[in-house]
């Protein structure tokens, strides 16, 4: 029994510290605004399927060109061919990749999708609900939550852009800042935040990180972590926008409002823990990229 | 032909940048020391095999716990029977598991393993090779790196303890502080700092954190992420120390010394990238829980 009181006391734990879902007591049906479908990318692994939420406001151009690769069907049947545990999986045409092979638009890949300027951050606009963490960020000026998202602005509030945390989604690019194409990559590991504002990132993981830890990992001092043996990577099954589907086959997520009360109450309870599984109740201090945003399936298959 | 430059310049970043092994030119073999085979846990999963390095000098009795009963085969068989995406793997006896299906001995636990006192830190002694991470941490007055591991020492530089970072072994205990028994759990997602000097933590996965990624979940909105359902637990199908296995199918690392001049000078490298692919340099704050650690598999079955 010790070792059962153990768990649910380490859950109260859990529940305030880890990077999770918003205890079982859920906030009221207001406090939840449901995803865009024209916003929800579904990727679908061999282990399950993925759920991205894309946030366009911030890269546009970057969003209007995923969606199109996605209804070109661009990524069905590629891979993961660059998977580097604690730090990113990388999806899309792969070196060692035979496009007859592997995909029959390869060859013509580059001129369909040609590159696109860089959209490492944005204006900061009036009427936003960036809502503050309420604590100094070790990377960032100023971090916050705005629409679920975690946000960071520059010092003179002029600029913000998406933070790099577990599940962030992102384009991959060459040296030059105006070099992404088609690749992608989601942050599987502890939050490389230098990567913020110099990549640029769109979207993140609102369901499904389970699988993406699940994939084939490649070997980081080794070609770069790309799994050279094409047979050895985990294919992208299918990748498809939630609105490309019949309404009865759409899964459904809500996620809560960063701009409401209930969330600001959960992230003080985060931040003064009340459980007694505290002896030393932790420093005041929150990681923007630990702090749980509460996502609900409602529908769907 | 941009994709693969992409890659190769993106990996630039991935080894300054990830939470990963130095960079492909290794230090010279003077700066790596080999793991003491007494303090060389294996555990065995379905996926593959996970080695941690216990410290036993943070936390001597439980090191002597978690010793014994690895050499009693306690956890042979038994399972991760908690594991919640983005926080942590637990394994041992869990709830619903059934004695005399899944282990003899879980009935005479409680006798044979009395609850231990907590060793959450310990003092700060003479002669040890505290490197100082060179910058401030948002938990912790002073954070840096012994022997390999992650450490937090507090204002008066009197106390010090490891830190929750990815691959962070620890026993679980109950609400009070000196309650743990058997149980052990692995952190698998963004550090979970507040946990620190709260559980007593005494080693870290320095290979196979790929193989935990892969290990069932539980849902941790329910049953605390219990995973109920014994049959969908990951066995632990075995844990041994390596000071047991005959010395030619022992695996040997090697991890570098984090006092050497090797790791201050891969340290700087990280906080001061200077790879063409920033456009921005990242501000020359490191995360403790970000800066690899180097480990070297040099001999082993």
């Amino acid at each position: 029994m010790k070792t059962v009181y153990g768990l649910r006391t380490l859950l109260m734990a859990v529940l305030i510290c880890g990077a999770l879902p918003a205890p079982a007591a859920p906030p009221a049906a207001a406090d939840f605004r449901t995803v865009d479908p024209e916003n929800l990318v579904l990727i679908d692994t061999r282990y399950g399927q993925v759920a991205v939420e894309l946030f366009p406001d911030f890269a546009p151009n970057h969003a209007a060109r995923v969606r199109a690769l996605i209804r070109a069907h661009f990524y069905d049947g590629l891979s993961f061919y660059r998977v580097i545990d604690g730090f990113v999986a990388q999806g899309g045409i792969g070196e060692e990749d035979a496009p007859a092979k592997d995909h029959p638009d390869e060859a013509k890949a580059l001129d369909r999708w040609p590159p696109l300027k860089a959209e490492f951050d944005r204006k900061v606009a009036r009427g936003e609900t960036f809502t503050p963490l309420g604590n100094a960020d070790p990377m960032a000026p100023f971090v916050g939550f705005e629409n679920g998202f975690p946000v960071a602005r520059d010092a003179r509030k002029a600029h913000e852009w998406l933070i790099h945390c577990p599940g962030t989604f992102a384009f991959a690019r060459d040296n030059g800042p105006d070099t992404a194409t088609t690749e992608f990559y989601i942050v599987i590991g502890q939050s490389p935040r230098r990567l913020d504002r110099d990549l640029t990132a769109f979207g993140r993981v609102i369901s499904g990180m389970q699988y993406l830890q699940k994939l084939e990992r490649g070997d980081a001092e080794v070609d770069s972590g790309v799994i050279m043996d094409v047979a050895k990577r985990d294919p992208i099954v299918r990748m498809q926008l939630a609105a490309d589907l019949p309404e009865d086959q759409r899964p459904v997520f809500q996620v809560i409002r960063t701009e409401s009360k209930a969330f600001a109450d959960a992230v003080k309870a985060r931040r003064y823990p009340t459980s007694p599984f505290y002896f030393r109740k932790p420093p005041p201090v929150l990681d923007i990229c630990g702090v749980p945003v509460a996502v609900k399936r409602v529908s769907g298959p």
